[in-house]
């Protein structure tokens, strides 16, 4: 995790901002499994709710519910299940709306009032029945201890659960951001990539809200790739209760700009610590361009690197095959001079520059193949065009990628 | 193989056609390798000559040079080595050039009309010693026997040969295209996507021999991926010697539909054998859409389908995981009414209707299982909207793509 001055990391999950109670069970949706599979995130008090979700043509019956009630961006509880995406399914959309039905008779809601959310197998019907039989218990046992719980029940092949609270300073009172997050595979930049909920105590306005999460989210989620494959269930929620008691956001300033960095501390972290876990991944790997022209060539470039196939394999080979690196920035979809570029190697072993004007350098193999060695790898390029840049984070590619894609539903 | 009736495979490869004679030995360009690793393809007289290059922006010497000596559209042999990219080494471009003088002082040519190629590593020095050594034995070794040797020697992990040649009729004359062509990594649709030499003894205009190499390689080449990687050294060249002795094509018309349907007939195959070995692959996947509102929707499905990570690690294990085709489709770069969709699972075992209106169909997954257990898989996506239609081939994700790019510089 990396933290920011402003941004002290607190305890407590989606918990944490004042309001907020989770909670999460095994509520037996795939047979044979032991872990956590349905959660319930609720706040006491109607919050102001965005997302965003994936951009895949087809679209879980989830998503498409969501939207819908998310049209008045207003929200007062998230469902979520794991273990079936419920999407391509005849009756999806049917079993959707009863989750959510379900969920609002539990917590005296409105059904519209909820934000609801699948994950898993596509085109495999989704019982009602075990979630049925899960929900009252489940929404009776609700508490702020619960986002633990709630962020095992969200994940999928992830091998980490993935959950982050920071805490700032808004017009002198104290506000907390918390997120939960999942997905290891089916996961490419093209919009949210995966499961993430988000929850605030900040009063902000529906519009600077959605306004904040489509800034981070294209600078975060957007930035990661596991596979090239984007699902057809991504979502991101934030659900903002007001209760930290701070001036309310309405527009643009240091306030919003406050939230924002806060927003950032939380997705970004959350979101590469999804590139660390993607599926089979031993390493976490970036790529931090700098002196691009522009931002959209920084972007381009870094998403090239991180998802060339053949560097990912190299990098779990801890093999510093930076040929791969170059031609995976040569077939970037943007314009630049390639003969300006320069290549580092960085991890905590140190850095090493592999190719400068035009050429590889006399670097030590040995030594490279140690600084790979390393599970946090960096490709350091500066395009030396310009002052933008930007950052992508991707992970190796490796034997359990194949296992784990290859068995999937057996 | 596919065939088709106007034209017959005979045997031969490059040197099938009129004119041509080729050779391949073992230079020791890559220590301890036994296989071949330099070839040369020869014509007693000069030839009409074309060629299409990678789109990466990092290009490898020989492709540099070779497009400075295809600027007259005219040239009278090849010289290729594998084993070694001559690609971002600070001397690339001379070497390369050496390439060209060494091979034309041997053939009594000037090295202007010499294309020259290299596929291997990148950014490791390709000394010229063991080429100068090998050169006068090699060129004065070339026959008409000679194609398969030098087919072998620009394989690097291919695992097999591809080589193919037809024999049609031109003005009552029989003409011949022939071609050898390797790679089968770092592959992607974004033009040519690795070595191919072809040669024909038809007579044709460097203008309409230029234009029938575009079209055929759009619908062949450039729909082949193996793992989305676009290399720096990609080049498809065509060498015509007009010794058939058919009436010189000029123009459209019957004669160049002939010529560009034997193009098709060995380019489509050879590049779909280039899919069936990608590194590590154990089957074919081929992609084939209709019902297309046009041939770019239906290009851009069919790309998407074969290039999904998820599917082809779904096929490696035979499991008819028909969601993630689905999905594959919803993210193709086009736009189109995914509800109308239906997709059928061929092969030789039979078929199967996976998805259709909406939901997927009641389809044994024992017999599923079965069908792709074949070692040649046909994803048939009919989208019902149009008349277009496109074909895409790849292969499945396998334990040993990773372990061949895990491998590769050791």
């Amino acid at each position: 995790m990396i933290f920011f001055d402003e941004y002290k990391a607190v305890d407590g999950g989606v918990c944490a901002p004042r309001g907020f109670v989770a909670g999460g069970v095994n509520a037996g949706i795939k047979a044979n499994s032991q872990k956590n599979d349905l959660a319930v995130i609720y706040c006491e008090k109607p919050c102001t709710a965005v997302a965003l979700y994936t951009q895949n043509k087809v679209k879980g019956a989830p998503i498409l519910l969501t939207q819908k009630h998310l049209e008045n961006r207003t929200a007062q509880a998230v469902v979520v299940n794991s273990g079936n995406a419920n999407t391509c399914n005849a009756d999806g959309l049917d079993i959707a709306r009863q989750m959510c039905e379900i969920t609002a008779r539990e917590l005296m809601l409105n059904p519209e009032d909820i934000i609801v959310a699948s994950t898993g197998v596509i085109g495999q019907r989704l019982s009602i029945s075990p979630i049925e039989a899960a929900l009252p218990g489940l929404c009776a046992s609700l508490s702020e201890a619960g986002s633990a719980e709630a962020c095992s029940a969200i994940m999928t092949t992830d091998t980490r659960k993935k959950e982050l609270a920071v805490e700032f300073i808004l017009d002198g009172r104290p506000c907390k951001i918390g997120g939960i997050s999942k997905g290891s595979g089916m996961i490419n930049p093209n919009m949210a990539t995966m499961l993430a909920f988000f929850t605030t105590d900040a009063d902000i306005s529906a519009e600077m809200l959605d306004k904040a999460l489509r800034r981070v989210n294209a600078v975060t989620y957007n930035r990661v790739s596991v596979d090239g494959d984007t699902s057809t269930n991504d979502m991101v929620t934030v659900m903002a209760s007001g209760l930290a008691g701070n001036g309310r956001i309405a527009d643009e300033g240091e306030a919003y700009e406050a939230f924002v960095g806060g927003l950032y501390a939380v997705m970004m972290n959350l979101a590469r610590e999804t590139a660390r876990d993607g599926e089979g991944a031993t390493k976490l790997l970036e790529c931090a361009v700098v002196g691009a022209a522009s931002e959209a060539v920084a972007e381009a470039v870094a998403k090239s690197v991180i998802g060339s196939s053949l560097l990912k394999a190299a990098i779990f080979a801890a093999d510093a095959n930076w040929g791969r690196i170059l031609c995976a920035i040569g077939y970037a979809d943007a314009d630049f001079d390639i003969t300006r570029v320069s290549v580092e190697l960085r991890s905590s072993y140190g850095s090493i520059i592999v190719y400068e004007n035009g050429s590889a350098t006399d670097f030590s193999d040995e030594e490279a193949h140690k600084l790979l060695l390393e599970d946090e790898i960096t490709v350091y390029v500066d395009m030396h065009s310009g002052g933008a840049g930007a950052v992508a984070w991707g992970c190796d590619l490796t034997y359990d990628y194949v296992k784990i894609n290859a068995e999937y539903r057996s």
